[in-house]
């Protein structure tokens, strides 16, 4: 039974302070300076260049894809961590691509829904511009995904937790259906690593990837991951083939020859400093069993639906009511939606707003609990009763992440 | 006049060494730590997700590249930080073969030479093959690029100092070379920023890339930068279209607007710790002339060559002797490299190895002294005399960097 009471402490959080935006930016681990600090002082200080070996630093990418995937669902040596996520999902779906090319040319769809995260879908876009041969992203409805996948779809490209209304695509049905139809499938895990148990095995995933900075804690712009199937990982070319990629860096040659296996997804160099803070966060997880959370986040999130819509009426829940169906967050609608966030803010309820309508709150069991989530609701009811968002301050917009 | 003393005690040099690697990674800035520390436990800790906006790190990745661009002739506005140098290349590499498509499609050369750093190879190779239209990537000895740039190059894409030898080509000749040729060009920066000085803008250079974990300190693994001129800035499609980039990122619109100028050329979530590490580096730079740099990096690089050259007569150097064709490193080549560079390391000397057969010094003039380099050759000459490379232990062969 993993020990909350254990994890919560291994957290920072400021006085006043209901964090319930850990699905965008999750809170600094108390052992993550220290980790830093050592990092830049016993090891770029006086190791200088030799920290590449002696410090381990470029064994790094692999060992921390490693951790990470014991989360997932991934055997050893199918994780690599580098880059942004955008980045790793322009590298899964052009190899993906390449990899359907190889094996029906004909194919043009890329099938992703509207209610995947804009970027992925710029990506795409950007993909498909410079490839100029005939792609087309295909958007349907979240709930016409199923549907839409059929002998045309080169690749499937969706987040499996939505990030707007937290619904969850069901990853092994989706893979299933679009390998029967000989498609590939790329599955962003943006929400769901560090929320929800994940089987990339188990759902037989070709690619996955995903952040670290919000239910993992990594901190702001901690590396990205990448998962190849291992029954792709040396057939995949990497259109992003950098040095570290190649199969003997270290040789210098004129060519690119792809690494081993997941090797071949590193790019450039590995940002050290972050690894070290998101290496620091990962031991929050070492204890933990994802059933465990599973339990309490769908608990803490029906919770916040049940104490909302008794007590804040004008609020239209816009995620799955059943659990099993949502990731670890729960979001409302209301017109005034901008003004709401910012008088939670004000009142130290930190969730977040995402355009046009929808106030947005995560529920991470590793270090919120019910006593958080009735405080919380304490403060919106009271905000909406008083119609206290009614201000000019709170309507200002500014840049909102 | 820079004040050499005051920028060498800016750093943390461990007892015992000198080092002659800062082209590899510089040494730690002693305001780093404390800067990252206060970034992790007073920003991420205290303001949480809040730090986007209250902690201005949206900002911060032109707030920085405008740092940055200061070194290298950039105007502001024109410099933005992420990525790696890799990255960077691919996108500077497909930005630039987009315009030469608008302006000629029938050009299908990308001229590059055969002392570029193999990455830079290796990202164009990825970009070529994913591309699949008929771009070959055209490899020239270092001394024939001139003659090579004609009418059938597309851009030409090279590194202003060769990694190996420190030969510097002349930017601003071959930019002219390449525009009268209608040819775009991308200069890589990764051995030039904070090493000599550099005027793109002067140069008429269409685009630039490069990193900040060598002559700029910005510690293992620090983010890159990317330099579009203002002529280009709004017509240059960024292939790595990222959220970031976009018009709005805010809006969570489906497709991608490019954003204004430089802003287009962020893709993903930028690394927020490391931009924080680099930023105290960066301080380092403040008062210092790039010329006095420039005249105290040669004077150190002449020195040694004067030196190792008396002392050393079976080490042959592999730079131009001419400190104006050279940027701020020296290599010199034996067939017994490998293990001279390791006796020299074990002697608290570190420079690096580069395969086949080349042993590299890097002048770092912030850090490093007259003394320091007497004293690196009164070391290297008993390794030498005495040929203490010749040790077993010094002949294995491990992961060099």
């Amino acid at each position: 039974m993993t020990d909350f009471q254990k994890t919560r402490a291994l957290f920072h959080m400021p006085d006043g302070v209901i964090y319930l935006d850990g699905n965008s930016l999750g809170p600094l681990p108390l052992s993550a300076t220290e980790r830093v600090r050592a990092l830049m002082v016993d090891q770029w200080g006086e190791m200088l260049i030799r920290g590449w070996n002696q410090g381990g630093w470029m064994a790094t990418p692999r060992r921390i894809g490693d951790r990470v995937g014991r989360l997932i669902g991934a055997p050893e040596g199918t994780v690599v961590m580098g880059d942004t996520l955008s980045i790793k999902v322009y590298q899964a779906l052009a190899s993906a691509l390449q990899l359907a090319e190889e094996r029906d040319p004909a194919r043009r769809v890329i099938l992703s829904d509207s209610g995947n995260f804009p970027s992925d879908l710029y990506m795409a876009e950007g993909l498909i511009k410079s490839l100029d041969r005939g792609y087309v992203l295909k958007l349907v409805d979240p709930l016409a995904v199923e549907e839409a996948i059929d002998e045309t779809v080169a690749v499937t490209m969706l987040t499996e937790v939505d990030y707007r209304t937290g619904r969850l695509h069901d990853m092994k049905a989706l893979t299933k259906k679009a390998h029967a139809a000989g498609a590939f499938t790329i599955w962003d895990l943006a929400h769901s690593a560090g929320a929800i148990p994940v089987d990339l095995l188990g759902a037989d995933a070709d690619f996955a990837v995903g952040c670290t900075y919000k239910y993992l804690n990594g901190g702001p712009g901690a590396p990205a991951f990448i998962y190849v199937a291992p029954r792709h990982a040396d057939q995949a070319r990497p259109a992003l083939s950098g040095w570290l990629g190649h199969e003997k860096p270290f040789a210098f040659d004129l060519s690119y020859r792809p690494g081993e296996g997941i090797d071949r997804m590193r790019v450039g160099t590995p940002p050290i400093l972050a690894l070290a803070a998101l290496d620091a966060a990962l031991d929050a997880w070492d204890d933990v069993d994802m059933a465990d959370v599973r339990e309490k986040s769908i608990a803490l999130c029906d919770l916040f639906i049940a104490e909302v819509e008794a007590r804040c009426p004008s609020l239209t829940l816009a995620s799955p009511r059943d659990g099993r169906s949502r990731g670890s967050q729960v979001s409302f609608l209301h017109d005034e939606g901008y003004a709401i966030m910012q008088a939670l803010i004000a009142r130290g309820v930190i969730g977040d707003f995402r355009a046009p309508n929808a106030i947005r709150f995560g529920f991470t069991p590793l270090y919120i609990d019910e006593r958080d989530v009735v405080s919380a609701v304490d403060i919106l009811a009271e905000i909406m009763d008083q119609r206290l968002w009614d201000r000019p301050e709170f309507k200002q917009r500014g840049v909102v992440t």
